[in-house]
Order: structure tokens, then C-alpha cells, then sequence
């Protein structure tokens, strides 16, 4: 890794907080994504000489960086040595690069150029759009070493979302889902990085962002309403108006289940897929 | 099939004659796509009335129907009684849909629905983005019976494309290509049906068009100036401007090989990719 790149971690933060909280729980793995390539760096060096601190170099977490370019994946594999890269295409639920290009496109350039980064093997996880068995098994087929499933635990018990949140997702097919800005606006949080908008189901929220966007270059006007309007649709429970993130792969999803049972059945319709795909070659 | 639909084809026409030419040189199978479905009905019962009169009944044609949605799907197999059904997503080059669904996403979808729409087993082909033999086994392994390639086949020496186009394509990046409706607009082959745009390599061409149409509405003034320096970029080879069809698998064509060849080569990396796969999973 180059040295000369400044440490720009603050000396004591909230966020230097959390992280000594986070790493006295001795994570097995930490993710990183969605960063300027100077912050990713410093805060991933941060990460590292803290857990050996905390850790006494015993089993160190293992980092993995989510990437939503081709040159992300370059940095995370020779600058900050991730442990497990993740990438990330257009397809996935919640936040996201806006310019990411389709999961398999962008996992197929990461696939011909990684061996040219490091002469370590990264193990490579595809991420978006990945809900059920057959898309797993198209992403094993692809080369990714593993997956990465999110909106699928939406649709469990153990997820934090309402029940009134889970039905809209049960129903949703993947074209409701869109990409989009609306959201952060309507919660106020748009101090994530350039270029990161998120993924979720369209809503009331999403057509007046965009209705109030359209002719617009700069700031949309009108966020403090449409703030205002999100925090009462909250306090209602108005999924009309809430946020709920989810990715293409919604459409797959066909069943509220235990996280345990959703794992099972993905393994299950996954072996299920494999098989079939494995009868097209001669048993090795 | 309902009866009811009125035949709208015409008695006899220029296209009527080029079917007549083409059906007397006995093709295996003939692609209909992008249609309204009230003239693909009436075209595909044409198709299949004049085969019967010049083939005698012998061998008739399978009837390969391309679709971009679920609905195109349904109306493909319940309605047209599709031999073969052709699942093409956004990442396509050429001609399709610009609001398909991510391929992935609308092969998933048709797979999850097309039991209910006929007793028949219609085999599915996934289309879009599949220029190399690690995409078709991801395509298998998703539940595909087999794929379409068309981009992969421009990097021949067969393919009808300048040596200068072709070698635009082996340079060409999968984020090189973009979906638009630039490139109808400058050939003047504005006659598609509503919502087909096509994807191809960003140039000059397409920026000149994306600056005039910027705040437009309705027709993006200045096409008969576009057009005329399109004209003359073919005449002078300017691939500039020239239009290059090219689908997002673009960037996983390295090489410029006579189609013999790239198929023996797919074929190889397939059988690669999934007995990769397939050591994930027990033997049978």
C-alpha cells in the first residue's frame, strides 16, 4: 500500500467511538462502501491498527469492500487489500452508486481484471438484485465466489420493518422498485457521498420529489415540506409515503419466513438450480 | 386463441412479398419482436397460413417471439402460441424496449409465470448482455434453456462491419454503450413502434442528439441537419459518427474471430464456467 496518502481520520469522533464499540464486540467481518477513495483508505487503516489494539492481533476482522465501479474494485484489491470485495450493480435495494452498471456486467469486468491487482486470490461476492435460489446459482455460474442477499430478510420476522411494510413488499414486483434521491431527501440525510442514491419502491414520496425535480439543475425545491410530510406519514405509519428499500430481486420474493427457514430454502433452490445447469455438461 | 382479433395484415404488399420470398427458402425459424400485440397476432397467423400453403404442411417454421415485459410474455405463449420464447433485457444491443426490465429480473419473473399460460413447455432463451460463455452458464444456471447472442458475432470477420467499426467494438467498454433514440434519429428510421429505442456505442452522434434534446418535450428539433452529417460520416467512415450497435457484453470480447471459432470458444468457457459451478455441489 502507498504511504504517503494523509490519514484524514479524526483523533476522537462519535465515529471513532462507535468503532472501538464496534470492534470490542469483535466482528468477524467489517464492510466498507460508498466512500471518496482518501476517506475509504484512512478510515480502513484506522479500522485495522485499532482491532489490532483492541484485538491483540488475535483473528482480526475481515474487511470487505462493496464496490460500484471497476476502479472501486481496483482500489479495494491493491490500495486497501480488502479481504472479500462485494460488488455491487444497479439491481440492489437501499444505497448504491446512481451510475452503477447491471451486477453482471460490472462483476464480469471485475472478474478479467482482478488477478492483474494482486497476486492474493479476493474472494468476490455479487451483490443486487440476488433474492432467491436460481439468481444465486446464476452468480455462482458467473464466477462470483458467493453472494450478498439483503431485501430478502426484509421479508422476516426479524426484520424491523412494519408489517404493513413487509405486505407492500410481499405484493411488489421488481418493476415497482426505482432508483432515486427522494428518499435521503425525504428523510434528510443527503450528506451521503456524490453520486450515491438508493433503491426502494415508488411511493407517493418518489412521484413529488420528481414531480417538483422536473426542469430543475440544482436543489429541488420544496424539501422541507416534503420532509415534513415523510415524518408524519412515519408517525401514521403511511407506507404510501414511508420508505421501504428493496432491490430487483423483490419480485422473487413470494413468502414472509423465518430468517432460518429463508437461508434453508435458499440453499435449497439453489442446489435445485445448480443441478439442473449441471445436467447440460457430463459429470466431470 | 381467440378468434376475434381482425386480421389487419394487408392483401399484398411489399413486406407480404418479401415473406412469400423468404418462406419459399424454407427457414428453420423466423423472430417476430417489438410489435403491437394486434399486429403481431395478425402477422404471426400470416406467417403461419402462407407456410402451410408453400411448405405443404412439411416442417414448418418455429416461430421465435422476442418480448421486453411479463405482459409481452403472456401474450407471446397464450396468444401467439410462441414456439420459442426469446427473454431480451435492457442490456441488448440494437433495437428493444427502453423501459425493459433488467434481463435477469424479466427472465425470473417469466420463469415464475409461464407454466400458468399454457399445458405447453415453451422453451426460453434469455437475451441481452451475453457476448461471453460465462454469462450463458449463468443464463442456464438462472433457468434458461438456452441463449441469444448477437453482439459477439459483429467482432467477425463475417459481420458486415467496417474493419474501423469493429475495431471501435474490441476497444469498447460495457459502460461505452448506451440506450437511445439518437441513432433511428439520425439514420431517419423514426417508424418503430412507441417505446423501442436501441443500444449502441455512445458517439458524437448520440451527444449531438442528447444536447438538442435537453428541456424538449415533444420532437428534438434539428434531425434534418443530424441526419445529413450522418449521412456523410458513412460515406466518410467517421466512426465517430457512424452508428455501432453493441450490447453491454461488449467488454467481454476480446477478439476479432471468424464466428466458427467464437461459437467453439462460448461453447468451451461455457462448459468452463459451469463445472466450476458444479463443483459447489455434490455429484448425483
Amino acid at each position: 500500500m502507498p504511504g504517503s496518502t494523509e490519514l484524514t481520520v479524526p483523533k476522537s469522533s462519535p465515529a471513532t467511538d462507535l468503532i472501538d464499540e464496534a470492534l470490542r464486540g469483535r466482528p468477524s467481518a467489517i464492510m466498507m462502501a460508498f466512500g471518496p477513495q482518501k476517506d475509504m483508505l484512512a478510515w480502513s487503516r484506522y479500522l485495522r491498527e485499532r482491532d489490532q489494539q483492541v484485538s491483540d492481533c488475535e483473528s482480526p476482522f475481515l474487511l470487505f469492500v462493496m464496490i460500484n465501479s471497476l476502479e472501486e474494485a481496483r482500489f479495494a484489491v491493491q490500495d486497501m487489500a480488502a479481504d472479500v470485495l462485494v460488488v455491487q450493480g444497479y439491481e440492489a435495494g437501499c444505497h448504491g452508486s446512481a451510475s452503477a452498471p447491471p451486477r453482471d456486467v460490472l462483476l464480469s469486468s471485475v472478474l478479467d481484471h482482478v488477478a492483474s491487482w494482486s497476486s492474493k486470490s479476493t474472494p468476490i461476492l455479487s451483490a443486487g438484485g440476488i433474492a432467491d435460489g436460481r439468481s444465486i446459482a446464476s452468480q455462482l455460474a458467473l464466477g462470483a465466489d458467493g453472494v450478498l442477499v439483503g431485501t430478502r430478510f426484509l421479508l422476516t420476522p426479524e426484520a424491523t420493518y412494519s408489517d404493513a411494510q413487509k405486505e407492500r413488499l410481499l405484493r411488489a414486483q421488481s418493476t415497482d422498485t426505482v432508483r432515486s434521491l427522494a428518499f435521503d431527501d425525504a428523510r434528510g440525510t443527503p450528506d451521503w457521498p456524490k453520486g450515491i442514491d438508493g433503491r426502494g419502491l415508488r411511493s407517493v414520496t418518489v412521484d413529488e420529489y420528481d414531480a417538483a425535480a422536473q426542469g430543475q439543475e440544482g436543489p429541488v425545491p420544496g424539501q422541507p415540506e416534503r420532509h415534513a410530510r415523510y415524518v408524519q406519514a412515519l408517525q401514521e405509519g403511511d407506507t404510501d409515503r414511508q420508505i421501504i428499500w428493496a432491490g430487483t430481486g423483490i419480485g422473487q420474493v413470494t413468502k414472509i419466513q423465518p430468517a432460518a427457514q429463508a437461508v434453508q430454502h435458499l440453499h435449497t433452490t439453489t442446489v435445485q438450480a445448480l443441478t439442473r445447469a449441471c445436467s447440460y455438461i457430463a459429470v466431470q
